[in-house]
């Protein structure tokens, strides 16, 4: 189902994902703020139709979800896989959801803007994902025309959006930088080349599983071809530092004993929390790239996004108590390794 | 070489091992302490020749060691192995050791007395202990003719050895009393019998592997039976409260874990200290007493006892950094678990 994350694709080692998002709006509605729930529901129902009623082949592959039918678990353990954001996740009241089959694409409805379209690849491929954003973009908008000013690009809620309407990110298995403390700085160069990172698990709390988003923050004034090569230049830089410093810790005695104790836990604890569980299976997937540990990167992968809380009480479609939750996922851990 | 350390004796699962010691003075010679260099030399080998020449047939499993031809580490590894006390193995000059083959009998020659006579025995043996100790002191007796006083029994440096000369002792591994912090509520009851408990391994600082040394205070005044049966009768008391402690974690989550962990850790990593591998063996040891973990016994013990830092310095003739006793150590332990 999660193929897009499970798999390892371009630059897999160190690139988990790559996202293409897009803000975009309807120019005979006001923002979603600006609307009733009747209001809204009309504009789920109106872009639904746009998707499910064209011709395109591309369209076939979507089903649409009322937001509200989802229960609490389901809709935020789609948010914990990225499908959405986590304000989406906790309001569901009159709004929709646009997803095709691997949940590679989708498309949330009345949250900030009236569209969010999101395009998910795995490892490091911006071109494809804008590719294929930019084809979604242009069947929705050959029937629903979007809020566009000469002057400013695509309208959006929030300023920060106007322009492109665009977010690229890529999502980065950095364990070597964080582990010898550059990450701080890393993120300041970054800052003042227009990007910003930040961990993508762990929301509020410290970054889990050495797993960051680094995503352009301009929007205006810069083509979306401008804003993708500058991401892509950027995180090529990263990764070579990445790579630089992981191979520095391939010899040393600390950093392999961490990485053979943390696959020993995994293999044998009873009871296992998401927090230590990301910094266990994080060590793992460096062991791995790094020739040390001999495991396929992708069960590492599935376990990350299987193992999330929420994602686990939707699986079982019970609410686990999170002692329950601990050794639950401490067995099916176990499963996995052994 | 240390079968009664290594295997598995009577009441096993918690009796690691019993010492029976004799301290003895020869009537005409003054204690060591006001002996010098030469007539020390005079003392060890008038002890020596009465081992060594007796017609017995205890005598002939019995070598003799000048303490000062050892290496430092091999007389400090001794001392790990309990077989002599750490100042013999610090102060070596004009001393010397009468050994058995399995090195279950050690008399040092010109500690704080002419004679430290030691019977050791797996599990919980302390009349079969006393018995052989019995035994070599008569054999000894005969010929050197021990300094013994009608009124106050057998003389000794310290007047708190006076009287039978003998320490009974028993070497517990108490990891349930200790994780439920009951070791030191048990200590204080323990010295109101007269009887005394403290850490085995580890000295100076924290107990390590929680194993004890259970021994009894009073020689003065009391026949050896007598004593013997007091420190057998707290022993089985002891035992008890922690076979019940165990059977109560048998079937807590957080034990299992830290159990299951700890096996995890010993089995994969790469640089082991001796206080943490201590306490990862004796979660492991615990395990499989409670049948949670499919091992054997007599393998911990002997990693007990081998991997002790002098102990391995000893065996491999060298002397390794703690950096590198500790690359060993991982390495031994992996190997012996995988």
């Amino acid at each position: 189902m999660l193929e897009w994350f499970n798999k390892k694709g371009p630059e897999g080692e160190i690139v988990l994902s790559t996202r293409i998002r897009l803000a975009r709006n309807i120019n005979e509605y006001p923002f979603p703020v600006r609307l009733d729930a009747k209001q809204k529901e009309q504009v789920c129902e109106k872009i639904k139709e746009a998707m499910l009623n064209s011709n395109s082949c591309i369209a076939k592959d979507f089903q649409y979800l009322k937001m509200d039918t989802l229960s609490n678990a389901q809709a935020i353990a789609m948010a914990e896989h990225h499908l959405i954001s986590p304000e989406f996740a906790t309001n569901t009241q009159s709004r929709g959801l646009l997803i095709n089959k691997d949940s590679s694409v989708s498309i949330m409805l009345c949250e900030e803007d009236h569209i969010r379209l999101q395009v998910m690849k795995s490892g490091f491929d911006l071109d494809s994902a804008y590719e294929l954003a930019d084809k979604i973009d242009t069947l929705l908008d050959n029937s629903l025309h979007f809020a566009f000013d000469e002057k400013l690009g695509y309208l959006t809620q929030c300023p920060t959006n106007l322009g492109t309407g665009m977010r690229a990110s890529v999502m980065l298995h950095l364990p070597a930088l964080t582990k010898c403390g550059q990450i701080n700085s890393l993120a300041t160069t970054i800052s003042k080349l227009g990007l910003t990172i930040r961990g993508a698990y762990g929301e509020g709390t410290q970054p889990q599983g050495d797993i960051y988003q680094l995503s352009n923050q301009v929007s205006l004034g810069i083509s979306e071809k401008a804003a993708i090569d500058n991401l892509k230049s950027i995180t090529k830089q990263v990764i070579a530092q990445e790579e630089k410093l992981r191979e520095q810790m391939k010899n040393d005695d600390e950093v392999i004993d961490k990485i053979w104790r943390s696959l020993g836990i995994l293999k044998n604890a009873r009871i296992l929390n998401t927090a230590e569980f990301m910094e266990l299976i994080s060590f793992v997937r460096m062991g791995i790239c790094l020739g040390i540990v001999d495991f396929d990167i992708e069960t590492i992968n599935t376990l990350i996004s299987q193992m999330q809380p929420a994602t686990i009480n939707a699986n079982l479609e019970k609410a686990l108590t999170p002692k329950e939750r601990d050794l639950y996922r401490a067995e099916k851990v176990r499963q996995a390794f052994n």
